[in-house]
């Protein structure tokens, strides 16, 4: 029997709605979890969102980078300086931030101010083993006025200022989709992760040793194949 | 007979005062120019800075990359998005900056803000083939309160954002001392580079067929051997 690992990006797509309730998996007695790569919303925004879509489904249901983060920090005894946007803070109110040892940073948007990113530099500069968290990899996205640099390009900024490889944290990364397995108490076989992105949902998943879903909406284009 | 180009990084490194008069090369009868990365000045601000040093030098002796990239630009027919800083702006006034074609990066130091970064995307993003030039591809400097990022990480940032390769212009590109030396009216082989940087100085002018002549002063060290 497989368990559900449900992703779909329905903010940004506006679409999955119909899955989701066409297919009664809210209604099954299977586990679900939502995955999904935002960094602006903390997850009781991200629910509220989705729940003013029509969504029944709970904060512990949805699973982002932010606290897949959390959870790395904390095993690996890692006090992160943050810079991160203003909404995703409370998800590090549990984490020790004195004396940083590493720096983590997420779709900041207007914070990646020239101050913000030299400070996050000296951090890291001054570190005997620097560790740079992103919290995902994307290049840019689009917002209300226009096309904006995602997190990806301030982390390339970092990593090649300071010589070193970031660890991303978020899909496809192995370590997420591991932390969602975690979370839910199943091994990767157990697992089948649906999304509408060939690279960071299903190739993401497989890569794991889950087994992936493609949807054919919402990003998904046919020239992809 | 060799011509010269002299490379004097003396502002930051504050030295080659004694090894430019005790050699007596001004009062020679030898070609001379200045090459230096320096992208916050531009060239009439950096003579006074030298000037206000002891050196006796005019602005025609000075090489730096705003003049190699306007000489760029107007050859390939180049109308460039600027994000540089502000004093470096008159250098490019005779430059056709309607409808952009292209994008130009300096250090912009404080301007390189989340607005100014994602204008110069989407400048790029919208080009049928976009071309970035970057004025340098330092990682990061020191100035009076600490490290700050050089150019080269933000070109790195809208590299990756915009899946190119920036086209480098300054030391050590080839482009740089070609430049140089058209404006001398010099082949390669007739011209000697002296200076401290044995990548961006001494293996960049060999590079293009020059001699390069290493100091042991500056930012030479002997652990680079």
């Amino acid at each position: 029997m497989y368990y559900l690992l449900l992703l779909l990006l329905l903010l940004r797509h506006n679409t999955g709605y119909d899955f989701f309730t066409s297919a009664g998996l809210k209604a099954s007695d299977l586990q679900l979890r939502f995955c999904t790569n935002e960094t602006q919303l903390n997850r009781e925004a991200f629910v509220d969102k989705l729940k003013s879509l029509g969504f029944d489904i709970s904060v512990s249901e949805v699973f982002s980078p932010a606290p897949a983060a959390v959870a790395v920090l904390k095993e690996r005894g890692f006090r992160p300086h943050l810079l991160v946007y203003d909404g995703l803070l409370p998800e590090f109110d549990s984490v020790d931030k004195t004396n940083p040892n590493c720096v983590v940073i997420g779709d900041a948007a207007e914070k990646f101010t020239y101050q913000n990113l030299n400070e996050a530099f000296r951090v890291l500069i001054g570190l005997e083993k620097p560790v740079l968290f992103s919290l995902g990899g994307g290049r840019y996205y689009k917002e209300g006025d226009g096309l904006a640099l995602d997190v990806g390009a301030y982390m390339k900024a970092l990593e090649y200022a300071c010589d070193l490889k970031a660890e991303v944290v978020g899909k496809p990364s192995p370590t997420f989709f591991q932390s969602v397995l975690n979370d839910m108490g199943l091994q990767p076989h157990e697992a089948l992760m649906i999304g509408d992105d060939l690279v960071n949902d299903v190739g993401g998943a497989q890569n794991c040793g889950m087994k992936g879903l493609q949807v054919r909406t919402g990003k998904y284009r046919w020239v992809m194949f």
